[in-house]
C-alpha cells in the first residue's frame, strides 16, 4: 500500500476499507507517513467526506494507535461526558462528583481551552496544587479508591489523535463532521468507559451554529459510539448565551461549588443534572433519567456531591479548604464595568463574543504556549431576560493591570443585546439523540 | 496574511488574488510555508480549481521566484517547443536543430522522463559526454555562437515550481489543469522566449486521454502564455501508439538522427516539421505555417539540420561523430522478439504499455534516484497499419541480461492489437488551438 494512492483514492471520491485507513493510522503514529503526505489526505477527507464505516474504522484505529484502558477488579460501570465546547460551560466539575457520589465510577478526561470556549483542566489548575496530569496507574487507583479522577489526556491515550489533531489545525482541516467524531470519540473510547453522554452545544457560542449541524454531528457521535460497544447518548444543548453567571477559571470553579451546595444558577443546575442523570443510567446505577436525577438532585442536598469534590480535589493534590473558603482562589484585583447603553430587557448575551473577551483578559489561550492566568473573568450580572436601566451594569469584567482589557471592553459593548420587551426564557435542552431504532 | 486561512478560503471554495498568491508561491520558496500547509493548499487547489486570473498569477509568481532569462545582443525572437509527453516523442531532438539552422535562437530547457513518458535530456545524454547542465551564461554563449542549446532546466529557473512539484508528486495533487499550466508555462516563460509551441498529446499513452481534456489543457496553456506576453500556439496531436518506431534512449537518437537526414518515419517527420514551422513563424522568421514547412523541408534536404545537431553536441561536450557512426552510442546486448499472436492486421500499439515497458527494462525510473540505462529499448518493427502473419516479429526488444524483461515481456504482449484488416492510418496532427479572438 502507497500513502500516494490512498491520497488519490480518497480525492477522487472513493471509499476506504478498513486496511487502508489502519495503514494511514498507524503511519502517522510511527511516523513513516510524512506530514504532507497526512495533510493532503486530511484536505482530500475533509472536501469529499467520510461515510459511517471509514469514521468508525478511523475511530477505532486511533484509539489503537495507544491503550483502551481497563479497570481490574473496579466494580460498576465507567461512565462519562463530553461537550463540544462552550463558554462558562462548566457542567463536568459539577456533574463529576455528582455522578461519583451516586456510585458510577467517573475516570474523566478533559481538555484545555480552545478557541474561544474555556477547558475544564484549565479551570481545576485555578485550585491551588491540583494536580491534572496522573498517570494511568494513578487514576486507576483514583477510581478504587473514591470513584474518580478528572485529569488530563495521558499520552498513551489515542497518540494518533494528537498528531493529527496538531497537523489540523495547521492546515485548515478542523471542521470536518467524520474527523471531529473520529477525535473526539477515539479519546473517550480509549478511556474504558461503558457509557458516555455527549452534550451537543448548538447556537452562537457553539462550534455548531445551527441546529441542523448539530444534530448531524450528535448523530454521527452516538452512532460510533454504539458502533464501537460505548453506550451513548447525546443532549442538544443552547449555547447562545454562557452557561450560568460566571466565565473565567477561578470563578468557574467558585460557581460549580455553589451549584454542588444548590445555591447555583438555574440553567446550569438544570443541565448539569439532565446530563449526570444519563450517566447514572447508562452506567445501571438509575433505571431511567427520571430516577438518575431524582438521585443526583438528593446528592446535591445531602452534600455527597461536594464532599466528593473535596475528595477529588485532596487526591489530586489540591487544597480542599477552597470548598468553604473561596478566598484560597486566585482574583484578578482590578475591576471594569460594562453597562447597557439603553433602558429594556436584556435579550441575548452573544457568547463568542465572551468567550473572546476572556480569552483576550488571559483566561484562555491564543498560541498554545501561552499561560493562563486563572483570576481573570467576567460575571453575568444581568442574564438574559432581565429587565435593565440606561447605565446599570450588565457585566463585570475582573482584569489584571488592564491586560487584553480594550479589546475585551469592545467585545462585551457588542455582546449585550437589548430589546424594549423580555421574551419568553428560552429552554437549555433542546433535543435528546439516542440509539437509532 | 496567514496561511491556514488562505488554505480555509480556498478549501470553501474562494478565489486568491494576487496578493495570497504571491504569499503562497513566496513562503513556499522561501520555506517560510511549511511543507503540510502546501500541501493542504495544493489539495484545496486541485478539488476546488482555479480561474483563469488566479493560474495566470500563479504563473507569474512562479518566474518571479526566480530569474527571468534575458539575451543581452541577441539577434532573433527566442522560441521554444514544450510536449506534455509521449512514447517515443523525440520530436525535440530533430526540431531544436532545423529551427536553429533556419535562423531562429533556440533556447531548449527539457526535462527527464516522467512515468512511462520519456524525456529528452535522458535521450542527449545517451550521446558520450553530452552535457545537459550548462549554466545561464553557458547558454546565453551558445545561443550567440550556434544558435542553439539543448539543456536541463538550472536552478534559477522557477525555484518554486521546484518545489512545488515535488510536493505534488508525492501528495497526490498532479493530475490537475491549473497546476500543470502554471507548472509548465512558469519554467518556458522564464527561460525569456517570445514565441512557444506546444505539443498537447492526447490518448492512450498521453497524461490527458480524452480530446475534450487535451483541448482544455491546451486551451489554458495558450491563455497563460499570451497573457504572460509570450506568444504561444499549441498542436494537439495523437499519442495512442508510439511517435516513430524507437523506444529508447540512444534509439531515439538515431531515429532522430535519420529523420534530420531526410530518412525518418513519416509520423516523426511529419510532427517535427509542424511543429518547428509553428516555432519559425512566432520567431518571425517566417510569414506563415507553409513557409515555415517549406524551409523546414530545405534544412532537412540541404543537411543544415544535421550539421547544426552536430554543432550542438561538440558545444556540449558530446563526441559528434556520433552523427555518422551510430555504433558510438551504447546499446544493449541482448534481443527479445515479441510476435503475433494471430494473423491480421496491426490495429493498435498501446503506447503507454510499451513506455511502461521501456521503464521495467532500464530506459526510465522508477524512482527519480534511479539511474537509466541508454542502450536498453524497444523497435516497432510493424508499426500500425502493418499487415501481419501469426508468429511474426511486432516488437523487438533490447535488454541487459534480462532486466526487467519478464514484466517488460507481459505488457508488450498486451499492447499488441490485431484485427482482420488494417484501417486508415490515423493522423498525427488533431487540432491546432491558437490565440482565441
Amino acid at each position: 500500500m502507497r500513502v500516494v494512492d490512498l491520497i488519490r483514492h480518497k480525492r477522487d471520491g472513493g471509499t476506504f476499507d478498513r486496511a487502508a485507513i489502519d495503514f494511514f493510522v498507524s503511519g502517522v503514529t510511527s511516523g513513516t507517513i510524512a506530514e504532507y503526505q497526512a495533510a493532503a489526505l486530511l484536505m482530500a477527507i475533509f472536501l469529499r467526506g467520510m461515510n459511517d464505516e471509514e469514521t468508525v474504522a478511523l475511530t477505532t484505529a486511533m484509539v489503537d494507535s495507544g491503550v483502551r484502558v481497563t479497570y481490574p477488579g473496579l466494580d460498576g460501570i465507567p461512565v462519562d461526558k463530553h461537550s463540544t465546547g462552550g463558554v462558562g460551560d462548566k457542567t463536568s466539575i459539577v456533574l463529576a462528583p455528582l455522578v461519583a457520589a451516586c456510585g458510577a465510577p467517573v475516570p474523566m478526561m478533559s481538555g484545555r481551552g480552545l478557541g474561544h470556549t474555556g477547558g475544564t483542566l484549565d479551570k481545576l489548575e485555578a485550585i491551588p496544587g491540583f494536580r491534572t496530569g496522573l498517570s494511568l496507574d494513578q487514576l486507576r487507583r483514583a477510581l478504587a479508591k473514591i470513584g474518580c479522577a478528572m485529569i488530563g489526556q495521558t499520552a498513551e491515550i489515542a497518540p494518533a489523535d494528537r498528531k493529527l489533531y496538531a497537523l489540523r489545525d495547521v492546515t485548515g482541516t478542523v471542521e470536518s463532521i467524520p474527523l471531529i467524531c473520529a477525535s473526539i470519540m477515539s479519546k473517550k473510547i480509549a478511556e474504558g468507559i461503558g457509557g458516555l453522554v455527549l452534550d451537543v452545544k448548538t447556537g452562537h457560542g457553539a462550534f455548531m451554529k445551527t441546529r441542523e449541524d448539530s444534530r448531524r454531528l450528535a448523530r454521527s457521535l452516538v452512532d460510533i459510539g454504539i458502533a464501537s460497544g460505548v453506550r451513548t447518548e447525546a443532549l442538544i444543548t443552547a449555547m447562545d448565551a454562557p452557561l450560568g453567571r460566571a466565565v473565567g477559571n477561578a470563578s468557574e470553579v467558585i460557581e460549580s461549588l455553589e451549584t454542588l451546595k444548590g445555591r447555583g444558577p438555574r440553567d446550569l443546575e438544570d443541565l448539569s443534572v439532565a446530563l449526570a442523570a444519563r450517566m447514572l443510567v447508562l452506567s445501571a446505577v438509575a433505571r431511567d433519567p427520571g430516577e438518575g436525577e431524582h438521585r443526583i438532585r438528593k446528592a446535591i442536598a445531602s452534600g455527597d456531591g461536594v464532599e466528593k469534590f473535596r475528595e477529588i480535589v485532596a487526591n489530586q493534590g489540591g487544597d480542599p479548604a477552597i470548598v468553604d473558603d473561596y478566598s484560597r482562589l486566585p482574583s484578578a484585583p482590578d475591576e471594569y464595568r460594562v453597562t447597557a447603553a439603553r433602558s429594556g430587557a436584556i435579550a441575548g448575551l452573544k457568547a463568542e463574543h465572551i468567550g473572546r473577551a476572556a480569552v483576550e483578559l488571559g483566561a484562555g489561550r491564543a498560541r498554545i504556549e501561552d499561560t493562563v492566568d486563572p483570576g481573570v473573568g467576567i460575571d453575568v450580572l444581568l442574564p438574559p431576560g432581565s429587565r435593565v436601566r440606561a447605565g446599570e451594569t450588565v457585566l463585570l469584567v475582573h482584569h489584571r493591570g488592564g491586560r487584553g482589557l480594550d479589546e475585551a471592553a469592545l467585545l462585551l459593548a457588542d455582546s449585550i443585546v437589548i430589546d424594549d420587551v423580555a421574551g419568553h426564557e428560552p429552554p437549555i435542552i433542546l433535543e435528546e439523540i439516542k440509539q437509532a431504532r
